[in-house]
């Protein structure tokens, strides 16, 4: 009898132990720009209640210097999140000699998964294009948009339709992207509504408005949307989704423009984090590709969410970034890391190497 | 074959669940006093090199708001780890109506251990103080030491001498620990070399010097010191020790005052994590009672150790503060969480409630 209980008691500690090692199906990456650790808590206050960011059970902190520098830029940031490799301020998916190397989407592509990206800036953007392009300056959004209709993205969702259809080489890429077998919404569509199995989403022609405003809850209408049509690949999927404007609100050192950027982001991240509690197979990491504005909570009235802020100025600084993680392999974001760490924790989560 | 195999595999996974729900049997509480994220981070580039800080598997975040204000002072950020109650400003070992309640010292008395507070500001210091008096004032420096004398700790290490020799009410409190078995070294004696069981040393009549001024590793051999003595009652032991004046290097906005205490704290941490490596029954706790001084990291020389940072102002601010967990129950402090669950959540660790 009490053999047969210890053996009873052995085999759930072994699958159990075994549950803790399984590797993720699906992992969902979600960056706020410039969301240091202030940012959170200051949304976290302001809101009177915990959020969505406060649903983690793993908690890391992220250093973010560039390959020579001492503060990062949103390419060389988001780069050393996509390809796990310091580069150079300004590069979008190339290491600092310029070379490109393969971001999390087109690894998980290689692995025959569906890939997503959604933004509240222009999709050329650095950070987004940080997953899917590879150039020397963030600036080339033009090149940049020709690379994204190569890359094979399934869902693609966000600001900058003017990219892609107001081009020095005369193309549309909208076009393209429908010959290639994509539902394509413009700004004058919406998405939410969209059929089909791969599509390409423009919420504006350029520069997505603030939540101040008046931008409705796009990002995580993205993230659901983006959620539905990459599900259906059944060997899995990455998806990265990008609460864009919290590091204008920095640059602005405007709190408001922070808070409200953050609380969108966060509602995102509620949606992912729903999906991920539902499916079981889901590794979700929320992080930064670095602060902005160097915020401090200098007062308020934390009963009536009343939070006040001073800035150190309106850059970037190389404070460490928070690092969210649930589901399985969340466990390895745990300390302080640098930045390209984020990238070969969820690879190794993911695949074991 | 097969089933004896997966019985001992069972049995192994059985011993590895068993060890990590293993409760402590000590506890060291390391406070960096007004230690930020970035103080951390800063320190950690400096030394070119991972710090003991690094060391920690597990991070959390700590949120420090008093009772009713929304920046803490080191009163009721100290009180709010002491006993686990938010607290009014200035406040040291009761809550807000002024009524006392155990600390962590206190309760560990109440379990037949050991108890120690080691401190490089002055004894009857807010912090420190926080963990055995209970006085509605921090001023109150003269009745803080006389309720040392009664509070049953065994090792006491710090400055302050001057609040129990010369007194308003004429005692001479040191002879009054001799009385009571306690070995005193006073600030011409080298405690280090100290005998017997139950230690008093002062090392500053009042506010022990700056690093930078030629303070010795006095924090560092404390600790040491400390764990010598507590580690002879065979039912375990509390050491809280603190690195006072990285709040003061906050308040004068001079990073390199900031800096020489963070890495003289650190060595401290080092010493209380060698100790618990070896002993495997250790939790080490590391955390702060607030952020001061608003500090950012705006610019420097990583490859070489430079860092450069700018302050919001010269007051504590309302900035989460880190929590580094180490040893049985460490996995407990992580995501962001009101000060006051430090406490708990030692409490839990310890003894389950």
């Amino acid at each position: 009898m009490f053999r047969s209980f210890f053996l009873l008691f052995s085999m759930l500690a072994v699958a159990a132990s075994a549950q803790t090692a399984k590797r993720p199906k699906n992992v969902i990456l979600l960056i706020g720009d410039g969301m240091g650790v202030n940012h959170v808590y200051a949304a976290q206050l302001a809101n009177k209640a915990p959020i969505h960011l406060n649903r983690f059970p793993y908690l890391g902190l992220s250093t973010t210097h560039p390959i020579r520098d001492f503060v990062t830029d949103s390419g060389a940031g988001g780069t050393a999140l996509a390809i796990g490799v310091k580069t150079k301020n300004g590069a979008v998916g190339v290491d600092s000699s310029g070379t490109p190397h393969p971001s999390l989407a087109e690894l998980a592509k290689q692995h025959k998964l569906a890939t997503g990206i959604v933004t509240t800036c222009d999709i050329t953007d650095a950070t987004p294009a940080d997953f899917y392009a590879h150039v020397k300056s963030r600036n080339e959004h033009e090149a940049i948009a020709g690379q994204m209709v190569k890359s094979g993205l399934d869902v693609v969702i966000g600001g900058g339709m003017k990219y892609f259809v107001q081009r020095k080489d005369g193309q549309n890429l909208l076009e393209t992207f429908r010959k290639n077998g994509y539902t394509v919404a413009d700004t004058s569509a919406d998405f939410t509504t969209a059929k089909g199995g791969k599509l390409v989403a423009f919420t504006a022609f350029v520069n997505p408005k603030k939540v101040l405003e008046g931008r409705g809850p796009e990002l995580r209408q993205g993230v659901e949307k983006a959620l539905t049509v990459l599900n259906q690949n059944k060997n899995g999927f990455f998806l990265m989704a990008e609460g864009s404007q919290i590091d204008w609100g920095g640059h602005a050192n405007d709190l408001k423009y922070i808070l409200t950027e953050t609380l969108d982001f966060d509602q995102a991240v509620g949606a992912a984090l729903d999906f991920a509690e539902k499916d079981g197979e889901t590794l979700v990491i929320v992080t930064a590709d670095h602060e902005t504005g160097g915020l401090s909570l200098t007062n308020g009235d934390w009963r009536n969410g009343v939070v006040e802020g001073k800035f150190t100025w309106t850059n970037h600084t190389a404070n460490p970034v928070p690092v969210f993680a649930f589901g399985p392999g969340a466990e390895l974001f745990r300390g302080i890391f640098p930045n390209t760490d984020v990238h070969q924790k969820i690879r190794t989560a993911w695949w074991g190497k």
